[in-house]
Order: C-alpha cells, then sequence, then structure tokens
C-alpha cells in the first residue's frame, strides 16, 4: 500500500536480490523507516525487538530469514551447511516463540528444503518458498478484500447509501500483514472502486493501534476520524454507522470470534442499533480446532499499558505519561470474544458465511491457507 | 473524605470563619493543594479556571462566594452594598456561564438576601444560605448512599456473595460534590458498614476521569483496580462484575439516562449477561421537563481531547503525548444515553425506583433539591 505516495509491501527481497528490505514499524505512525537485512540473525533481532509485528507479517519475515541462511552458509560442504541451517532454525524460531506463524513458515521451509540437492539448490527453494508464502498473504487479503466489498456494495445499492460509514477497532491492517490487511483490504478494494467511504477509527486502549489504523487510512486516501473506544455506541445510536467491520485474532468452530478487547461491546451496540456487524476472517485465523470461544485462551497483559500511553510530546518528544496516582493498580486483558449469536457474517477469501457455513466453507487447504494461527498485534 | 487520613470537604468555610478553603484540583491525583479564598473575585477566578469542578460542587462554591462578597461590601452604605453586591453577583455568574448550578446557586442566595436589613444582616443571611446549600448536597448524597448501600446488601445476600464487585464509569465521587459523590456515596457506605467491596474503575476516555475515582476509593479505603473502558464487557462474560453502578449528568421524564460516554456501552453488556445495571440519580439530576433521552442535548468537546493524554511522565513532570500522526481528525461527543430499558433501577435520597416509579418519587421539592441541573464533570 502506499506510503507518502509510494508502493510498499511491509516486507520484500532487495533490489540487489541478496537481502531483504522491511519497513522499521517502531517510530509509527511518527517516522517510516526501512531496514535492510543480510544475514538470519539480523532477521531474528528484527522479529523479537518487534521492528516488524502482525502474525501473517512475521511468518513471512521468518521464511524470509530462512532464505538469508541458506545464502550465508552456500559455500559450505552440503553436510556443514546443514549443520548450519539447522541451528539459524532455531534462532530464528526462538525470535518469538510464542507466534504459531513463525513455526508454521519455518515448517514449510523445512518441506521445503528437504529434497533440495546441493547448497545453491536449496538457496533457490527457500526463496522460491519465501516469495510463495508471502505472495499467498497477499492473495487471499485481496479475495477477502473483493468479497467484502462486494457485500458492502450490495448493502450500498440496498439502503440507497451515498457514502458508506464503516466503524472499525484495532489494526487489522496492512501494517500487520504483507500488504492490504484483512479489514483495511475491504477498504483500500472499496477505495479503488471509487466508492465513498469514512471511517470511525476506535482509537483501542491500552495499544492505541487506532493510530495506526488512522495513519495507514490516510496514507492511502480513506478518510477516517478517531474516536475513543466509549464513543461507537452513541454513534450507532445516532445512525451514524453504516456496517461494523473487524478482524479476528482466532475464530472458533462455532464462530465465536476472539478479537482485541472492547470488540465485544461493539458488538452488542451494531445488535442494539439494527448495524449490520461482520468480521474480517482470512482462513487461516478459523480455529476448527476449537469448540467455541470459550475454550480460546485470553491473553493477560502487562498493567503498565493501561498506566501509561506512549506517544510524542507537543515538541514532538518521544514520551510515556500516566494520569493515574502512583500506586494505581490496573487489570489488562488483550481481547474478548464475540459470540457468534452477534455476527452477521464472516469476510473470507472465499466469500461471505454465516456461523453455520464456516466449518463448511473454510475446510483447511494448504495452497490457500499460508497464515494459520492467531495475529499478534 | 479522607484525604491521606485526614476528613475534609472539597469546600468549606475556614476556622477565621472570613474566608473560604477549597481543594485546588487542577493537580489531582498527583498532588493536593488548598486555597484559601478570600474575596469573591477570587472564587470567580477558581470556578472559571477549574481550580474545582462537578455541577454540584460549583454551586456551593458560587455560593459562598457570594457571601464573601457580602463581607467585602459590608462597611459601605445600604444603597452602595446593594449596587456593589449586584456586580458582584455578575462577575461569579459570568465564570461559567453553561454551569447551571451556580446561577441556581446564586438565585438561592438573591432571595435569602431580599429582606435582609442592614448589611451586616447580609453577611449573616448569606453564610447561612451557603451553609445550607452545601449542607444540602452532603445530606442527599448520604441519603442516596444508605439506599444504595441497603439495596446492595440485599443483593449480596440473595446471591451470597462473600465480596461485591461493582464496576463503575468516570467519576461520580465526592470530588465533584461537597461532600460523599453520588456513587461513591454508596461505595462509601458500604465500606463504613463493612461490606467486602472490589471495584472496577473504566479509565473513562478521553479525559480519564477513572484516575480521579480510583485516587478517591485507594484514599478512603475501597479496593480498586483500574481498567480500559474496552474490557467491560470481557469482565461481565467472565462472572467477574456483580452490578455495574453509575451517575448521570441528566435523567429524562422516561427514565433514560445521559452520562459520561461510554455508559450505554456498558449498560449493553450488563443486559447481556444478566448483570444488575443502576444509576445514583440524585433528584436534582432528575429532569421531568426532559420527556425523553433523545431531546437531551449531547455536548461535542475539542478533538484535541482525544488526541492528547495528559498526566505525569517517568521523571514525575507534567507532559501531554499524542498516539496519533500529524494531521489525525477525532470526533469528541462528551455522553450518551443509555435508554430506560437497560437500567435496572434508579438510586435516589429517597429510595431505590424503577423507571416508572420516578417521576412520582422525585417531584420537585426544594428543601431536598439543592442542586440542579446536569453535572458538569
Amino acid at each position: 500500500m502506499l506510503i507518502d505516495g509510494v508502493q510498499h509491501r511491509t516486507i520484500r527481497v532487495a533490489v540487489d536480490g541478496a537481502s531483504v528490505e522491511l519497513i522499521d514499524q517502531r517510530e509509527l505512525p511518527f517516522a517510516v523507516r526501512f531496514e535492510t537485512v543480510r544475514a538470519h540473525r539480523e532477521m531474528a533481532t528484527a522479529i523479537r525487538d518487534m521492528h516488524l509485528r502482525g502474525a501473517p507479517l512475521i511468518g513471512a519475515a521468518a521464511a524470509y530469514g530462512a532464505w538469508l541462511a541458506c545464502r550465508e552458509f552456500e559455500a559450505l560442504s552440503p553436510s556443514r551447511f546443514a549443520a548450519a541451517l539447522d541451528a539459524a532454525f532455531e534462532t530464528l524460531e526462538a525470535a518469538r516463540p510464542t507466534a504459531v506463524n513463525l513455526r508454521w513458515a519455518l515448517s514449510r521451509q523445512r518441506a521445503a528444503l528437504a529434497d533440495a540437492g546441493d547448497p545453491s539448490d536449496a538457496v533457490r527453494r527457500a526463496l522460491a518458498e519465501a516469495t510463495a508464502i508471502a505472495d499467498g498473504d497477499v492473495a487471499i487479503n485481496a479475495a477477502l478484500g473483493r468479497h467484502g466489498a462486494d457485500l458492502v456494495e450490495r448493502l450500498r445499492a440496498e439502503r440507497g447509501l451515498d457514502r458508506v460509514r464503516v466503524l472499525t477497532h484495532c489494526n487489522a491492517g496492512w501494517l500487520a500483514t504483507v500488504d492490504r490487511g484483512t479489514v483495511t483490504a475491504v477498504l483500500y478494494e472499496l477505495r479503488e472502486r471509487g466508492v465513498p467511504l469514512h471511517v470511525w477509527v476506535d482509537e483501542t486502549r491500552p495499544r492505541n493501534q487506532g493510530a495506526l489504523t488512522s495513519w495507514e487510512l490516510t496514507q492511502n486516501g480513506v478518510p477516517n476520524t478517531v474516536v475513543c473506544d466509549n464513543s461507537g455506541g452513541h454513534l450507532m445510536r445516532r445512525g451514524e454507522v453504516d456496517l461494523v467491520l473487524v478482524g479476528t485474532d482466532r475464530t472458533a468452530r462455532n464462530g465465536d470470534v476472539a478479537n482485541k478487547i472492547g470488540t465485544y461491546l461493539k458488538a452488542l451496540a451494531a445488535r442494539d442499533n439494527g448495524v449490520p456487524f461482520f468480521v474480517a476472517l482470512p482462513s487461516p485465523s478459523f480455529d476448527p480446532a476449537m469448540r467455541d470461544g470459550d475454550a480460546i485462551p485470553i491473553e493477560e497483559r502487562s498493567p503498565e499499558e493501561v498506566l501509561y500511553v506512549r506517544g510524542r510530546d507537543r515538541s514532538g518528544g518521544d514520551a510515556s505519561v500516566s494520569p493515574y496516582a502512583p500506586g494505581a493498580r490496573a487489570f489488562n486483558p488483550g481481547f474478548d470474544v464475540t459470540p457468534a449469536r452477534l455476527v452477521t457474517g464472516y469476510v473470507t477469501e472465499r466469500g461471505v458465511f454465516d456461523a453455520d457455513g464456516l466449518a463448511a466453507a473454510l475446510s483447511p487447504d494448504p495452497a490457500l491457507s499460508p497464515v494459520p494461527g492467531p495475529g499478534a498485534s
């Protein structure tokens, strides 16, 4: 997507064909930094220290890291090459041990390299597999975006809407993926089709991912307005929201949706006001092994995230402030579960489904499922 | 209530009997400052520059300001006294022109002074009226607190609860009144009765009044934990909330409740999870002239409140930070309306009522209604 009018992916092979370029997201939305990664250890650092974030993107980064390792060891004898590569995979795998996608991407690389001839053949195969993983993410998101845009266009026609007003929560954006995002894939597709659009962006306390969503939408020409998480119900009561569209970290077999904390409150307000509530669900985020939402473990995060807010002060300096008295206690659950009964439909890369149709529609299909598991936002 | 173990009102006559002491709230919860006000112009400044806040408290401050004016002009001839007093009332009335309570308190003072003999008699009458206004606020809150505590004790007995877990939103606390607060009057009464209690305090973006609530509860021995506004639905789904208790800026004749933005979302979550949702409603905040909630005007506040968060940085300095990219747009409605159908009951100084019983129960009774109109939090 666009940054300052220039098309980017969050990660790609550099023009020298020998290194990887990625967007170092640590200073977003204030500064965009690019980083060139030439060795697998640098990639492990970039993943561990969160130069990049978002489960699909972490998977792609690990896959590219495996390719860099193959390049580093290409001159070694086949046996020493294999040993060095094993160690490199371990290094990459340890970068963020909780990210399912990282292990999955490395498993795909291991399988791709299993039948490799010499180290040079391994280098070629690793690049092909990393490219397939990254391109697969983009393809899923693009297809999801088209189905979602079709849905919104139908809704717009039915209701005779001029401009479509969407409310979203958190950042299910291109910055968490290789390109286009999930919720944002729908929004960008609508923008490209010329559908007039306005997005209410929940600030999404405590980590304020709304700042990323607002920034990337503005960079890509989608008008948007930030609101406090408290405001969505009022906006819906006043008829200012045509649909709610959110992402998901994991959706259970029965359609219960685990997503960023606060999503459930917006689903309740949507139901109370007759506003359609849709979930952008790439098939890898559907977990048929999870019977219902109550089975999904909810991460409890640091109270510091509630007690302090990080940003830029009025002179542009990086700062964290707390509005709370010293000693204040806080509790910080990272996600909540929205029951399937509150979800109007699920927008996937294979079409739009209701809860009853999900399991049949999203049966595993490895070719279309490059990025499994929960997102790390 | 207590600050560092010492009993305070937010405002009172100083021991010299010639000035007013108030808590300068501008640095709360980080620093408690006391201010001695000796003249009506100083009081007007304290109101205008928000050394104090909260509609009931603003009313009391204006009443004390009128007394100070009488003292300042006591030595004048009766005719010059009357003229000087008129000017003083105008100065006080202009301090915050939108606060209904301020004009109402000054009307009460005008009525009390109408039959005064000489200026010395006026001084005595003005002090008596200011005291009546302040004491009336405390009496309403204390009575509301007792009825609320009775209710919670019944609920506790019915459910066999050991500890009662209450969720609240914003600051309906003693700091917005002369003493005890409204929601907090119930909590402090429970604490004094020895009922084990835990309070989930919504941070209440964008102005983070949860920081005040958390601070005053801690100062008064009520265990509490701050949560993001996003978390309440999750807590209720997990069975961690026994009741929700919120304040109100204005409640319409049909029982619709205008309160701090985000209240409606908590009412929806309470309904969805079978959690009782009560409103602490002192009779002056009941507005029988307002047919329903949709008739209540909703204040739209500055986007700056959303885009910047003010607090203390890690070195203890006062700072404001923004997590948003320069140029981000925000929308900031200050209040929302919770429909009466979502309210389990209203806790007033005359007992606990449902929506149908409100109008009859809260018919105007001037002796018990010292503080009319919406709160200014």
